[in-house]
């Protein structure tokens, strides 16, 4: 076999000791013997680089040599691999990066800002200079979910990729669904707890979840990485109001990372979506990561797993590592990078039901008005409720409508059309229901 | 890259015209650009065997070659993979894989039921001869299973494989339990609906699911192949009640393989078991498959989709295709063949909970007799319940026990001292709940 043992250690150069690069020093430790032989050769770690040399990380790291600057780990003789677990993706992640792959050296990133950004010159990089860069760790945490796409699913055309990518947004909507708590609450209690950035918005505005399902759209699609085309939308707006009424018809609100290609080119949405609640997604609770993945031939494959943590994405990483060590040669998005083609962006083209809550003024004929104004944009009613909300005595109604399938365009039409009838106390909320 | 344009077409051999085989050639047909552009050289139909060159197929195959004798295929000049998808685990199957990888042409194996009995020492003869032998498809249908535990998890100590792995049983025990019918006339219906093999015992029996899973158990726990160490059970004595009484008290019924190493060896079950009802594997209905990887760093892996049918099934070899084209080289199962470790099988060592339905006659003290047997064993009780049967009225009562965690050996000692006590009616159902 071509990994013999005769080829000699892999030597890994490690920027960033967090969490996860001590739960790397940590596996490595603990399974070096299991490691080298699914790898075919010892896996070592040669050389770190982090801010602190002295900081007390609980783990023995001096027989590793020392860099302060991570540029000058990532060009050492004794680095066949750059391990970048540093985060950030401008400065340091981004220089170094690239300095180890020009320096011919492997690159094995967490990084999903980074490749979110700059994946297309990266692998174009890594492409001429003959070295793999690997980033499982940096989608859904330790579910083989890359390693899926690229690989595993690599004979079908893929229909849609869908994720629940983002732990903290969905342990706050499962939090508020259990506990009844409005999201601000929910928010602070997470926060206290530690499980938001040091920038929120990275999380409860999507951009972690969007970052890592740009990537995914890549590899599914062909294209080159555009998270600018990811229509973004937070959690912040979704109110506990909505998240009780849809558990009544049924639904689970999720933020849900949906990509597509149609002949309008490429969707990529990372919002807020109603689910069925039987269905895996919908069942999804706390900070685990789902992601299915559809092909033409092998139908839907659900993936769930822990989205974050040191074991999960330690293992991500790992499993990148020994595919080296092993000699695997995937182009980073699944077709060498100068043949992806430009994505084509198509804001929200596909179909679909929504879900409409609105509360309308107490005065003959709103409903009917509203009902009109549905009918005008061409979007037919598959269910209607009237609410009558307890302890409220405002005359006022909560109404919710379930329509047909829509066209997004055609929904925002409505939508404006119900500013217009003059019935609405509110904005209304409408939420798009992903069909499983 | 290694995987250039200028190697040339990889050229396949296709043994098996069945469904699986032309899913193949219509895969091909339909999508050879896109498989060219990931496999990195175009992926081509050379030749072909099957028994009847005559028969209509619904698809063109007047481009290949025929062969009537797989071995010959297997070793023909034009060859570079070949592609078993035949089935049978004896004769022309296991003939045509020993010349194909004798004549150093990588083999992809459809078939569980030969590497379950020859694994070791096919998967020898691959690496003496420097060639790959992969079987995706072999194992759970499109799920990528084995690309995830021999690849994607390469950084974990394995902890346990789950896996519900035939479709066919899981339709028969969700259609018993949905339509309230036994297993007598629900296994008539999926005969009749064409669910079942020639030999329905591979599928109600476990075989089939058995020898799926004595494969992952050695990717995961670097053991030979030793199927004949399966404990197998199938799910012929399941009955109704059984499935109706675990779903009052929260389980469902599944026919489970696990797989997990302890001190006292490996243990491999392919056998009725409990599960919660409100988990992954308890919500999996029909004929989708599911399979449940633990890693000590990685946590749980849940992995769900369709477990056989052309396009899954051509799916999963297909990934095996691209793999070998684009220079994988894994060895079979994780680490080289002849470091694999013997099995050292251990009857199920794990000490788990266990349902019990016993019918006892209607004396006084009954119930105390099967405590006190129950007690001897050292099993102690976590719920008991006594069931009145509507419209039995024959004074016998029906106890269900759920025990706090037991040795199976010890549930099988309390099991042969209920004989002893006199007031059983009728053998005592005792069924694992195997906790997830």
């Amino acid at each position: 076999m071509s990994t013999a043992l005769s080829s000699g250690p892999l030597r890994l150069g490690l920027a960033g000791l967090g969490t996860v690069g001590i739960g790397l020093v940590r596996m490595l430790e603990r399974e070096a013997a299991l490691i080298a032989a699914r790898a075919g050769r010892p896996v070592v770690i040669t050389a770190v680089s982090a801010r602190d040399p002295k900081k007390d990380r609980g783990a023995d790291l001096s027989a590793f040599a020392w860099e302060t600057d991570p540029v000058a780990l990532a060009t050492r003789d004794d680095v066949d691999v750059f391990i970048e677990v540093m985060g950030g993706h401008e400065g340091a992640a981004k220089a170094a990066t690239e300095a180890a792959l020009r320096a011919g050296k492997h690159v094995v990133s967490a990084n999903k800002a980074l490749l979110a950004h700059y994946g297309q010159p990266l692998a174009e990089l890594a492409e001429a200079n003959g070295v793999a860069l690997r980033y499982e760790a940096a989608v859904a945490g330790g579910i083989p979910v890359i390693k899926s796409l690229l690989e595993g699913l690599a004979g079908n055309r893929i229909k849609r990729v869908m994720g629940v990518m983002n732990g903290t947004c969905n342990y706050i909507l499962t939090r508020m669904q259990s506990a009844g708590l409005p999201y601000e609450t929910v928010f602070e209690e997470a926060r206290q707890l530690g499980y938001l950035e040091a920038d929120p918005n990275l999380d409860v505005g999507g951009i972690d979840a969007g970052h890592k399902l740009s990537l995914l759209a890549s590899i599914a699609f062909g294209t080159k990485v555009s998270f600018d085309n990811v229509e973004l939308e937070g959690i912040g707006n979704v109110s506990i109001d909505d998240i009780t009424l849809a558990d009544d018809m049924g639904y689970r609100i999720k933020l849900l990372g949906v990509a597509q290609m149609s002949g309008r080119g490429l969707e990529q949405r990372m919002t807020p979506c109603l689910v069925p609640a039987d269905s895996p997604l919908g069942q999804l609770q706390g900070g685990t990561n789902m992601v299915v993945l559809e092909g033409d031939a092998v139908g839907q494959i659900v993936m769930r797993g822990a989205g974050a943590g040191e074991g999960p994405t330690a293992s991500a990483v790992m499993s990148d590592v020994i595919d080296i060590a092993r000699g695997f040669r995937t182009p980073v998005f699944g077709i060498p990078a100068t043949e992806l083609a430009d994505a084509v962006p198509a804001r929200s083209a596909t179909p679909a039901p929504y879900y409409l809550r609105m509360k309308l003024l107490d005065k003959p004929g709103a409903l009917a008005k509203v009902a009109t104004a549905l009918g005008d944009a061409g979007i037919s009613i598959d269910q209607m409720r009237q609410i009558n909300q307890p302890g409220e005595d405002d005359g006022d109604a909560i109404v919710l409508i379930v329509t047909h399938k829509a066209a997004p365009a055609d929904v925002e039409h409505a939508l404006s059309r119900f500013a217009q009838t003059g019935v609405l106390v509110e904005k209304p909320a409408a939420i798009r229901i992903e069909e499983l």
